[in-house]
């Protein structure tokens, strides 16, 4: 029997992170077994892009470039793990995916339909079953990721507060043009008025 | 005044590196100013990119992956170096460029219009105002590189002949389908036999 595949998308801070776990302790107590991943990353080769990707300069790679590498990560990724796991019967979480490159790079412009073509290349265009997003009033994420670490972790992070506008701009786009997968989840609350708004979302799938 | 770019291309130990230099220098002593580079690589994000192609396992990647890796590295090649330099009006030499994907990721059944569909995406498409392939007859190549270091210098190389007969083949169907752009070269004979030719072969662009 297939499994389920999610996402978990949101702008930095919006607890991406730390709703992964708890949705994941939440659903093995429903005696489903979840296997946890994260993108970029979440295999060998795509952490070693996740790595080019993530340090250096703000502007060290361009737009577009920048997109192919996702790209090529999110290939890697699907292939040797998230389809894999899924075909095997287990729920693949998973702390970012497609849709942070469409948020994301769209912000910087790059045209939503080409993005998906390269998914189309790469992945075969496999989609998540369900995807959630964390929305948070403009700000309150990088309120959360200060608090967190002092801000900047990454080369995203350390973008202004008009591109994370943008981003979360576009994560509310996706979810209006696809509410059969996407679900825009108010993640102002309680970390656990949350995690029980994620479960509500998926309550469709669970066995 | 615009430049000039051209690429040198063909299977491993054709001579291409060898070329690059003496057709460098042969450019030069005609008054131009020649910009030498390489793929994948050439700037400090690509050569970054190179690292993760070139080492680890011959199925480290999919040949899906591999694909948008070697996009991703000439993205920002040709935006960082290739197209400045060519703007400014110097001849820009590369050793390797689409080509060679098309020719490698081609005879592992990559689609040659979705490649060509990435380098738009991630390169506007610019392609060389000439390509010279080297060609030898198969087995050749692999017996110069087995005489310059042993031979399977990197993941590429460590494939058998019948991956390399299939990459010659590739590059002699685009050399015929493009017969204004890209040129087949007799690489089996002497290095100053060579080089000659490949200066006949542009004896059109020379001032
Ligand atoms: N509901 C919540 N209320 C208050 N603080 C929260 C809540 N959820 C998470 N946090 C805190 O906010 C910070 C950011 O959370 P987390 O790291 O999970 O976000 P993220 O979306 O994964 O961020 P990033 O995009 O940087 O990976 C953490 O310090 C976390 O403890
Ligand atoms: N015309 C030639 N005749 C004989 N040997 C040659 C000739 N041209 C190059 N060689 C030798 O063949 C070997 C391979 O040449 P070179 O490194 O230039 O090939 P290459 O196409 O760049 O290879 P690779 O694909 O591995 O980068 C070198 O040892 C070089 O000295
Ligand atoms: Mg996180
Ligand atoms: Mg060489």
């Amino acid at each position: 029997m297939r499994g389920v595949f999610l996402s978990l998308e949101g702008g930095e801070g919006a607890g991406k992170s730390t709703q992964a776990k708890r949705l994941a302790e939440a659903l093995e107590a429903r005696g489903v077994h979840v296997v946890l991943t994260r993108e970029p990353g979440g295999t060998e080769g795509a952490e070693a892009i996740r790595g080019l990707l993530m340090q250096g300069a703000v502007n060290r790679w361009s737009a577009h470039s920048e997109t192919l590498l996702f790209a090529a990560a999110r290939a890697d990724h699907v292939e040797k793990l998230i389809r894999p796991a899924v075909e095997a019967g287990s729920w693949v979480l998973c702390d970012r995916y497609v849709d942070s490159t469409r948020a994301y790079q769209g912000a910087q412009h790059i045209d939503d339909a080409a993005i998906l073509a390269l998914h189309g290349f790469g992945s075969k265009g496999l989609l998540p079953d369900r995807t959630l997003v964390l929305d948070l009033p403009d700000g309150a994420g990088h309120a959360r990721s200060i608090a967190r670490d002092g801000g900047a972790a990454d080369r995203f992070g350390a973008r202004g507060p008009d591109f994370h506008a943008a981003v979360a701009a576009q994560f509310r786009r996706i979810a209006e043009a696809e509410p059969d997968r996407v679900r825009l989840i108010d993640a102002s609350g309680s970390m656990d008025d949350v995690t029980t708004s994620l479960m509500d979302a998926l309550a469709d799938l669970l066995p």
